[in-house]
């Protein structure tokens, strides 16, 4: 029997699904449980978009340009300009979701062995789309005390060697929620000029930002035009995870050409995802404000619960769907595994994503969950109430 | 400024669409071409699978399950199983077009630096998939004297080292259309078991089988379950090229379960893909029956309309929608090149591949050409009468 490679054998299983056979069994059970672990939104995708889909006239379902149709490129195009990006059509490339923009960028930046710094946590994938590129991810400490704040300057500088080439921030964070202020961007700026480093910028959440704070993207800063990738995709802008469309976009037209290679092997991205995610570049400005609103209320109601629990400590952030709360607990795997496995309250139980999996440091995480923030308020205040029972009677508790 | 990767720039570019710039010069030039060049089929799509788009119900266009949703892959297990190709639902995992399951395919089973033999011309995007798993491709010469067929087992066994790990087959073959016998394939099987190879089977093109030829598959053949790994897509089989959903097909577990890990990574495929490609797999017969038959023609019209031609020779092919035909000219390169930009035939002209962009050995195809049969008989007796024209005044012609 021929071997896996191995590659297959280090390639990181998904921290987010490793606990599904528990919550599979918990539901067969009889357990009814409420879903904090993953990012799919239950927000209702805009009608704008479904209609184009359902509203499709091609006979003959064909391929499209590698680099995406001329009319989503124009029209994406002109949804980044009110952004003030300064990008034309040719500076977009459309990609299968925004995974294959961060894997296209990774293989197109980084030699095999060369390495990227990215603040930890971080989303849980990028551990598998380095390991698929065979690059190597340089995390770097930020902290729950002030919020997963940027990291320190000087640390990164520690950090980098000759084998650096690139910084990767999610902006807002996916797992903290942190929204990176002007000053934070500027500074990464200087950095990236003064070490010739790609910053890549995955910017998922960028409509989700909260309390009235401006979302800065790299591409707002002046200097970096070489050196910013933007890493994108309509899965939680307008709730439209299933679609799988995302995009890579860089002024820098060495990258490009070089992107496009990787893109034409593929040859194409789906033209319905394509022809929806045109129509809904219109989407009224009312579906977002209602989407920030209720997020808003949301987040409130979990992160003003999860603070009155003793013993836990959850920062406020200013973006994305998620929270990163620490809890008074042994370890955050047994704890996530324990509430399926072994608890319920009312026979209900909380799913939750250990945040280990979005540390690379070892043993980093260990009394930290993820939290998203995809269920409605009434839910989240079930889920609140289910989280404060089970860690009373959680065995491993590090309360005194 | 940052620099692109190595790996970037080893990349190759699609020899499919190297030629794209003067086809457009030619369209601007009031040209009309007939595009021989691409595999994008003018048949349409199933009407019951643009139905089931049209006819999406959800609300919130979520991701599925990485490896495909239960109620598809049931479906296409179904599919499989009237093939005889004895599998389950689990042995299936659905991915974005058959391209991404090339490349996971390779990434599981090849560490970086081990060797693939696949016969030559072979579809060129292998050779993508592979700088990109930083693999490598060892071709393995088949000639168009005898119709492309298999090459001896001796020559693969002289190409067999300790790097070796999987040997790859289209079949029915894109460039070639050349279709595998029994006899061949089991000679593959002794191979493979003999050597313990993977044996990747890219079965896009198994709806297109001519004269009343029969489809083998290895699935079909008894002592390779560990070793076969099918790569589909419902491209061709519908279509449906646009719609970028494929599959990886394995009774390996081990390899499943590797496979999985990169299909995780990368979230789902498109929720609205799968949607329409389980309807799909209830398209009638005669949907079938009518497509055979009008391949059939078009084949016919093309490969009796080359071989009219003085000077060249066009195997006929058993299967898919492409042949490889040897011109009498210098450099094939260079005359699809000069088609574009330097003939016309009545305001007219033909695009077509370049056979060399097929072959990995250096070269090899400077006096073939791909091409596919993807317009109707009218329009392709037009591009014969081209060609016929076309190879009568170009300066290169080996004619004597």
């Amino acid at each position: 029997m021929p071997q896996i490679s191995n590659k297959g054998i280090e390639m990181p299983a998904s921290p987010i699904r490793k606990l599904t056979p528990f919550a599979d069994q918990a539901k067969k059970d009889g357990k009814h449980i409420y879903h904090l672990n993953i990012g799919q939104p239950d927000i209702e995708t805009p009608e704008i978009m479904l209609n184009a889909l359902k509203g499709i006239d091609f006979k003959v379902w064909a391929y499209t340009a590698s680099e995406g149709t001329a009319s989503y490129r124009a029209k994406l195009a002109q949804y980044y300009n009110k952004l003030h990006y300064n990008i034309t059509p040719t500076d977009i490339l459309v990609t299968n979701g925004g995974s294959e923009a961060i894997t296209i960028a990774m293989q197109s930046c980084l030699n095999p062995g060369e390495e990227i710094i990215i603040p930890e946590p971080f989303y849980a994938n990028y551990n598998g789309f380095a390991c698929s590129a065979d690059i190597i991810v340089k995390p770097i400490m930020s902290y729950i005390e002030n919020g997963f704040a940027l990291p320190d300057i000087a640390a990164f500088e520690e950090l980098i060697t000759e084998k650096t080439k690139a910084i990767a921030i999610c902006n807002p964070n996916n797992p903290t929620g942190y929204l990176y202020s002007r000053a934070e961007l500027e500074a990464l700026r200087d950095l990236c000029i003064k070490h010739d480093l790609y910053l890549f910028s995955d910017e998922a959440y960028r409509e989700f930002c909260y309390d009235g704070k401006e979302f800065i993207s790299p591409m707002h800063l002046e200097g970096l035009e070489e050196h910013v990738v933007v890493l994108d995709t309509v899965s939680k802008r307008y709730s439209a995870c299933g679609a799988r469309i995302g995009c890579l976009i860089t002024k820098n037209k060495a990258l490009y050409q070089t992107a496009l290679k990787f893109a034409q092997a593929r040859l194409s991205p789906s033209l319905e995802g394509q022809i929806a995610g045109e129509a809904a570049v219109d989407t009224p400005d009312s579906y977002f404000e209602a989407v920030s609103t209720e997020y808003t209320a949301r987040r409130d109601t979990l992160v003003n619960g999860l603070n009155a629990i003793d013993g836990v400590f959850c920062p406020n952030p200013g973006g994305a769907f998620y929270v990163v709360a620490r809890l008074p607990i042994d370890n955050s795997d047994r704890f996530c595994q324990w509430m399926l496995e072994d608890f319920s309250y009312e026979n209900q139980t909380v799913m939750m994503a250990p945040a280990t999996g979005f540390y690379s440091s070892e043993n980093a995480g260990r009394n930290e969950v993820r939290m998203a923030y995809v269920l409605n308020q009434q839910d989240l205040k079930k889920a609140l109430a289910c989280i404060e029972e089970g860690l009373r009677v959680y065995p491993g508790t590090t309360r005194s």
